[in-house]
């Protein structure tokens, strides 16, 4: 195996072994020593963050063995995170996890822009709505308060990473949908009315494993682990303005608490 | 099922259904109705936190099933984290979870105390050791320089909860071993070798999956989510006094990040 990179597999000549078949390492399993080449060239950069496997067929071509072996090798994988085996689309390798910040100031265009990634956001849905009693404590509103509701899908370099309902006091942020639904960013949502700085007051961190529904919304391996948050921002006066409740794909992120 | 309690079982004469057998809900397995009756008992306060369930044999003499079925209720709960199932020992209602602040003051005994329960700490082992790299780093020492490496489990109730590495630099701190462990408290630890007060500069939260000797350390299922927390304490000058990694049982924690 050694000196064989899957990343270069069909334009270079085999390496290692004559016929390319594995050198069977002796109590190792087949799929076992494909898993670790793969994560090798995942360590060693060959592999880059995002970029897409070859075929489940070329692969079994490349190590001569079964195209059932290699799925293992890379369920293996998928349930470590460093896989991403998508519906359809093929396999991916996982980008390493962003640092992210949480702090008086988190916001995710900013903080994903900073490291260099390309952050993006979809308005999935919003809805005109009333409060609950916990939304309506959160927001501090009174129960039945007019609420606006929105489902918002957040991308880092085109891969999700989060999924979350946010809810906003009512008539005050009638404005953020549409700038919402042509940006996806929050910061610009508030700014549209009137909140030109925000403030985070409270972050809960808790934890769960993803749902088939997470999953696809998340393009997530199910029972992958989804940190879920929930978050209280204010305006300038301590007013709140967005109470969240997100769920991020703990393979994709790190929670980051500095204290200045 | 409705009106009938677990935590009544066996003083109390049955009532719903005249001879205590599930009245069975259309299209409702049974073991899905005796999870959803023991997480009502929950839920409404009729099994408190910590307390123990009867055995699968009175739970199934209770319900007239056989005791497969009350073992994947049982295992479904405990899936949810709702219940913890012990090798050996019976099955118990776990806590909810204890809010645990990150800020710059983040001391286990005074956040456990404050809430009204008892803080426990464990010194599993301690050992004076070299820096590697990575702690080098972190601690802002040369590679291969003194250190002490402490394993501390931590409960809360009796339950525990964490279970972390520890470094220390050395000499400073080797009075530390012996205070943590008579009080297994580094707060108190710290103090002993001069510290007084102490603030935590950076905490980083990921999260995984526990194997099988996490689950065992904290009295958890396998399979159950942990969070990982790598935090470095310093002192009043911001010299780092402690570079830590605990896992925490994500089950009876949620961790709260207040921006004062």
């Amino acid at each position: 195996m050694t000196g064989e990179a899957i990343a270069d597999f069909g334009d270079e000549p085999m390496t290692g072994t004559s016929d390319g078949a594995l050198a069977r390492a002796a109590g190792v399993t087949a799929w076992r020593q494909i898993a670790d080449a793969i994560e090798a060239d995942v360590m060693n950069g060959r592999l880059t963050p995002g970029s897409q496997l070859p075929t489940e067929a070329r692969l079994a071509e490349r190590f001569a063995v079964n195209r059932h072996t290699v799925r293992r090798a890379i369920a293996a994988l998928a349930a470590k995170g460093l896989l991403r085996a998508t519906q359809g689309r093929g396999t991916f390798v996982e980008a390493k996890p962003l640092a992210y910040p949480i702090g008086r100031r988190t916001r995710f265009t900013e903080i994903v822009s900073r490291e260099g990634h390309e952050a993006g956001g979809e308005l999935m849905s919003a809805t005109e709505t009333v409060a609950d009693e916990e939304t309506a404590r959160r927001l501090r509103l009174m129960p039945g308060a007019p609420v606006l509701r929105t489902e918002v899908r957040r991308f880092i370099d085109g891969t999700p990473v989060s999924y979350g309902t946010s809810f906003f006091p009512l008539p005050r942020f009638a404005g953020v949908t549409a700038v919402l639904r042509e940006t996806g960013s929050i910061t610009r949502a508030l700014a549209a009315c009137g909140v030109t700085d925000y403030m985070r007051a409270e972050t809960r961190i808790t934890a769960r494993l993803a749902t088939g529904d997470d999953a696809a919304r998340l393009d997530l391996s199910p029972g992958r682990i989804l940190f879920v948050v929930d978050a209280l921002n204010v305006d300038g006066t301590g007013t709140p303005v967005q109470a969240a409740h997100v769920v991020f794909a703990a393979d994709r992120v790190e929670l980051v608490v500095e204290n200045g």
